[in-house]
């Protein structure tokens, strides 16, 4: 049987590793696969740089549309990223009846409901196990391993960069400027990071997550995004007294009410494997009513282990495409016509528990004042932690005594926070503004 | 279209799992399949349990062969265990055209070349993701998940009766023995352990991970399996120590000369993630060539983890079983004719690193004396730990003062080491009999 044959629109990082790994392991892909897999075309506007890639064999343009209209081509992997042409193209793509392969988890989060309808009319398949944790087969342990569960929760480090800088924080004990800046430098942060830092492209990757565990669309606009830029080098060190780690969690969760989806910084139990995953490492927890918990670790970017997860795609399609469409993996591992309708919820409706921080005056009566807000509005207290500030009042020298009240609360709806954060802050005694970070026991 | 129908050999623990599962979350699963699944059709010695488990609705008999021979039954779920009966009816079942799904590691580990031989000539797939690490869709991962690896190797607890043991003996300080009958007190090991124990069940499913890997035919025979009877609590003490845990390890490796498939106690540091694998709790590590080292955890046992793989494989069967069978995931990941001859090695040829506790007297020159006759078989120390014994001699009072030496040793062929062990054994200044533990950095 001839090869499968791919057109590659865009060879950068994930590009060149995808072609490299694919020649390396021809032989033994072709063994589990049944059939060659061949990239035997290539875009890229920088033609020199793909033509340098790729080497003699392979054809090289600058139009991805020439890749589109090869009949000869059987999928298209796009590894362009954004939302612009990447779109456009892969609608192409799909219009021109090839299968597609994507990494980019911007544009099915945003895009997605449209792409795979689609896809779905045209009978082609989208895969997109690199969009989410790179190499870890993710993707694939929640629409096909995982089917017999009914999934309660996700809790993922999903992105490396923001990790990286939250293990260095806490190991070197600096602040979040400091430790980006040498992350930039050794290449684990882009020169431009907004997407990381801020928890954009996490809440790409939990929207994919969300959509496919819980059967309901993709719905970026609707997830909650929070990054680690306002991570004080004093939180993580309280946190750690505690027992507990701060990392960047992409959170999805079935509620009786709704669904929850969100990016924030959490805090961890320390005893958690999840609290243990350490600088750019990615790992997924995965909470089904059958299963319980299970766990999967790996790297979540870079070259090869992101082709790693885009061949794995090219295998399943090389694999599937001659079956029967309406027997496929569902793209959202439901049917299109058995998607539930169930809606995120905003985030006052959310429950989970807290870290807070208050800078208080270092006088009798503000613990009682403080946890007596906070009972009365119904929110108990697990922990509470008082420590002599170690820094100086805003003036130079503290106008009065000043200590740090670390409160962990147990379980509250957070629009029920928010409201008695608001008193609280409002006090005279509270000289700063609260620290709030959630946690989440994982159990 | 009319629901999948699925037969039950067995009816047991993971029996009534599925059952309950599949029934449970059957709107969810019929979503996400595209069809129904029911069992409808359940075979067990104990009727009465049988009916007990399943209620009316379901026919139940005596005799797994009626349920075979049942046209309308698409799928044999095989629950009964063992390679006697057991084999039969999955063979028969394949003779009468039937998908069948097994969690049966033992069978699958012996009889499996035949099994899936069979399979393959009448087109249909036998499946069984249960049968290695429970409810972590494991085989998915190694068959689908990372076909663009040559993978390297795999490590795994993979027995959680032996893990939760060995969790117990480090935390209590306590003797194999005295574990062992707490985990039977508790359900955690059988009244009739040895399979686990001994190393048994690990090796079973080492033997399928081996051949799903490397693509090579399950030799369960070539296994190098041993257990952790003979772990004794101040090992685990002296490990922790120099920075190891120890835990009961299923391993597979590709080398140059062949593949290496053995089960055994192992030092692994205790920074790892697996070695943080605590109590009955499975994981698997799997390391690549493109996607390096990704782990997966979970449950390894009990009746829903359990089912939620069988269910999972029903799942799969659902979606595929329309298929042209040469477009479907090999059993065993290879396409029967693109199958490896690499060969199991002995344990002579595998290489690894040692953990050796010597009773030695504590006399000068016997560190020299131990250290030379390692350096003289070019076995290189990595670390020396020299500790005062807490034991007293055989005859009440050490005859003469006694101490422990503990040598960690750098990579070494197993077989050069086991001549180096045997000339220090003969040596008048040790004084019991050597203790060997292998150590596995898993970088």
């Amino acid at each position: 049987m001839k090869p499968i044959q791919v057109g590659l629109l865009g060879i950068g990082t994930v590009g060149s590793g995808t072609f490299n790994v694919l020649r390396r392991n021809q032989e033994e892909i072709k063994r589990r696969a049944g059939r060659g897999i061949e990239i035997t075309m290539v875009a890229d506007l920088d033609v020199e740089r793909a033509r340098a890639a790729v080497g003699e064999g392979v054809r090289v343009v600058d139009d991805a549309r020439a890749v589109i209209a090869n009949p000869d081509i059987d999928i298209v992997v796009e590894l362009i990223g954004g939302y612009g042409i990447a779109r456009q193209l892969v609608l192409e793509s799909i219009a021109a009846g090839k299968h597609v392969v994507t990494a980019n988890k911007a544009l099915l989060a945003v895009h997605g409901t449209e792409i795979f309808a689609a896809a779905h009319a045209k009978g082609v398949m989208v895969a997109f196990e690199a969009a989410v944790a790179g190499g870890i087969p993710i993707i694939k342990a929640l629409r096909e391993g995982l089917t017999a569960n009914s999934i309660q929760w996700i809790a993922g480090i999903i992105n490396g960069t923001t990790n990286f800088i939250l293990s260095e924080m806490r190991d070197k004990g600096l602040d979040f400027a400091v430790v980006l800046k040498e992350a930039q430098r050794l290449g684990y942060a882009e020169a431009d990071p907004t997407f990381d830092i801020e928890g954009v492209d996490a809440a790409h990757k939990a929207t994919l997550m969300s959509a496919i565990a819980f059967g309901i669309a993709v719905q970026f606009d609707k997830a909650h995004v929070e990054g680690i830029t306002k991570l004080a080098a004093q939180d993580i060190r309280y946190a750690e007294q505690l027992g507990y780690r701060i990392k960047l969690l992409g959170i999805t969760k079935r509620t009786p009410k709704g669904i929850e989806l969100r990016v924030h910084p959490s805090l961890v139990p320390s005893k958690r494997l999840l609290a243990n995953v350490e600088g750019a490492m990615n790992a997924v927890v995965v909470h089904g009513d059958a299963v319980g918990t299970t766990l999967y670790y790996g790297k979540g970017a870079g070259s090869e282990p992101t082709a790693s997860a885009v061949i794995a795609d090219l295998v399943d399609i090389t694999r599937l495409h001659t079956a029967d469409a309406a027997h496929r993996v569902p793209h959202l591992a439901f049917h299109p016509d058995a998607m539930s309708d169930l809606q995120v919820l905003p985030m006052a409706e959310v429950v989970t528990s807290y870290y807070l921080r208050l800078r208080v005056a270092d006088e009798a009566g503000v613990l009682a004042q403080v946890t007596g807000l906070l009972a009365s509005a119904g929110i108990s207290i697990d922990a509470v932690l008082q420590r002599e500030s170690d820094e100086v009042g805003a003036d130079g020298a503290a106008a009065v005594p000043q200590t740090d009240l670390i409160i962990l609360t147990h379980d509250t709806r957070e629009g029920t926070l928010d409201d008695v954060l608001a008193q609280l802050q409002a006090l005279s005694t509270v000289l700063a503004p609260i620290i709030r970070i959630r946690k989440e026991e994982l159990a």
